[in-house]
């Protein structure tokens, strides 16, 4: 096979398995070439990623060795996505009664989903995860989404019981909103003792929620190695919950005047483009 | 730039934007190359994408013409994924209590949610389709699995109202399970009149809940262009939906003695693998 026929191959293989180590061999046998041909078009590949800031190509040297791609999305695109939806949401239309933000539409759309979990893996590429977590409903998409780029099994806490999880663990928490006491659950063996688990969901007002989640790795015997939020809203009282990620900022929602004020979330600043 | 440094960005490009025609000038201006060398690269690209069956390359003659990506996974590929997923599913220890099967491992597995994603959409990839419909909770996985591949939008129908989604348009249904009617909702801005839609569940039993989408899909002066389940499972009486997709067909589920039976689905006899 010609050189540029095995680039484009190597290329889907590897973005088709991010965050797994390749071996030099496997693709020499793949296309029945020798392992120097083979390097080659690896620091071809690694060249032309690097250009275009979208995913990193890691060597890994030595006998047990190979190649590894880091899906990864460089600060300037990040800003530039994160500040287009930051206007996109601010769309009088989207208010809802209560002082809700319709975004049902950026949850369902796969161009949206695509580069919100690509800036998400971004950040957590070098952190040892295990597990994402989220809550239903509108979490799932999110989840989902990180999960591909990370190449993670994402699990799913449920609010109501459910005939087809079997056993689960439960745990009560408050709900910041309401501020009455609610129940959530997952299926016992969804997630191993002493995992890493990073949580992710939608919103956050008042952190009741994502305190629930926690509560609930706690009692798997697991932790939490992050948070991480599409939209965070504003809330008077303190947050239950202090270190987390949010990739949008929701100032304002003024129901009377139909205006929402949002802008990017603290992940440009909390998040080190550098190290790649 | 270089022709190998070029294949490697324009696979990335195009594999991120399945079914959207690209124009040649674009990648010409993109690479600041000559359009006689953008059509030779493309020509690469469009052969090697052939050679492991793996999605295909399509070239739209004409000055408004270009190309574009259309993922496909072939006959073979599908066959042994689906093989091995049933086998997987007769695992005994995914019998539940009321003879349900566990599946929430499968459907939080990026790599399961990309081989099911490329499969389904290898079927509707010539199908005029503009909304994916599925609903809560685990159906969400898959339909933005096949979302991400089709490049088309879902949307989620909600058993139990919601508060942050605005207007919604509901149905009442007979679960086929329980044989009780029960409420589904959809937002209204969620789908378009007149727009074509594909449905996509977990699970089929006597199809109650694929019949309820499918009313509310007329409710929205929609059409239904297709349905599609992972799994189906058998059912005494005659099913309410006849025309459908099953990837997975669970024959048999014996709690008494924890057996499992379980194979490919009708959905390989019902796909054209030779349209591509």
């Amino acid at each position: 096979m010609k050189r540029s026929e095995r680039l484009v191959d190597m290329t889907q293989y590897l973005l088709a398995r991010p965050h797994t180590l390749i071996a030099l061999p496997f693709f020499a046998a793949r296309y029945g070439s020798a392992k120097s041909s083979i390097s080659e078009d690896l620091a071809i590949l690694k060249h032309s990623l690097a250009i275009h800031e979208n995913g990193i190509l890691e060597t890994v040297a030595g006998a047990a060795g190979g190649v590894r791609y880091i899906p990864f999305l460089g600060e300037k695109q990040t800003a530039s996505y994160l500040t287009g939806l930051a206007q996109r949401i601010q769309d009088p239309s989207r208010i809802l009664p209560g002082g809700f933000v319709y975004l049902s539409d950026v949850l369902g759309s796969p161009q949206d989903l695509r580069a919100i979990g690509q800036i998400i893996a971004t950040h957590y590429a070098y952190t040892q995860v295990d597990y994402l977590m989220t809550i239903e409903t509108k979490g799932i998409a999110l989840a989902q989404a990180v999960s591909k780029y990370l190449n993670l099994p994402f699990v799913t806490v449920r609010r109501r019981p459910k005939i087809t999880e079997g056993a689960t663990i439960s745990v009560n928490y408050v709900a910041s909103s309401s501020d009455r006491v609610e129940k959530m659950e997952l299926a016992k063996r969804l997630l191993k003792p002493h995992a890493n688990v990073l949580i992710i969901d939608d919103f956050m007002k008042g952190g009741g929620t994502m305190n629930g989640m926690e509560e609930l790795v706690k009692e798997f015997e697991c932790h939490v190695v992050g948070r991480c939020v599409l939209c965070e809203t504003q809330f008077k009282e303190p947050r239950r919950v202090a270190d987390y990620l949010s990739l949008i900022n929701i100032n304002r929602v003024d129901t009377t005047n139909k205006k929402i004020e949002a802008n990017v979330g603290n992940f440009l600043t909390q998040t080190d483009f550098d190290r790649f």
